[in-house]
């Protein structure tokens, strides 16, 4: 067989053309590994049944909480813990990959206009 | 609360004193991030139960299949599925980011003197 292939984050981080879009690039098990660009604020939000991290791969992301916030600079991550609410924030372009379980919206319990279409491969 | 840290590779490979022994970084529900140094041919092993995920930091690892290999260079990622036999590679040392349920050890079921301690911190 000749179809192993690794990916690219800087390749597939070039066809995503829309900020705020996570773009599924691989699955483990049924969690999934998501790339997305992102620059501005967020909406505050949590995930009631699951932790979700952040590894940022270029520029450096905030991330309030309601008591205190985290800065996660590229080649370093963060595991934000199931519950908790927060809010991403990016003075300037973020590109990241978010590891979390498939079907997890972007939005978490919080919905509204920036929910993005789930499940979206690249 | 003051506690939010992100984590920084770099800064926890630095503290990683021998190659080919994971170190986990952090945990995302029963799943855990581990840095790792290697270098040279590891053995052929599978892991049964799961996916193993390979996140290339520093370095370019090769991955030997039965029946083929991937590359999988810095900015990178790769993941192994179930129940592949599969060989880490490693001409110069790799850095890189390995993720898989907590308590999947390294050398899958093959076992023997390559075996790593598993679940220890850094």
């Amino acid at each position: 067989m000749a179809g192993y292939q690794a990916i690219n984050f800087r390749q597939k981080l070039d066809l995503i053309a829309e900020q705020w879009q996570p773009r599924v690039v691989a699955e483990m098990n049924d969690y999934q590994f998501k790339l997305v660009r992102l620059e501005g604020d967020f909406v505050w939000h949590d995930h009631k049944d699951t932790d979700e991290t952040f590894i940022v791969l270029e520029g450096e992301l905030r991330i309030d909480f309601r008591d205190g916030a985290v800065i996660v600079s590229a080649g370093e991550m963060f595991v934000v813990p199931r519950g908790i609410e927060h809010k991403p924030c990016a003075e300037r372009e973020v590109k990241m990959l978010l590891v979390e379980p498939r079907g997890v919206p972007n939005t978490g319990d919080a919905g509204g206009a920036r929910t993005a279409p789930n499940d979206v491969w690249i």
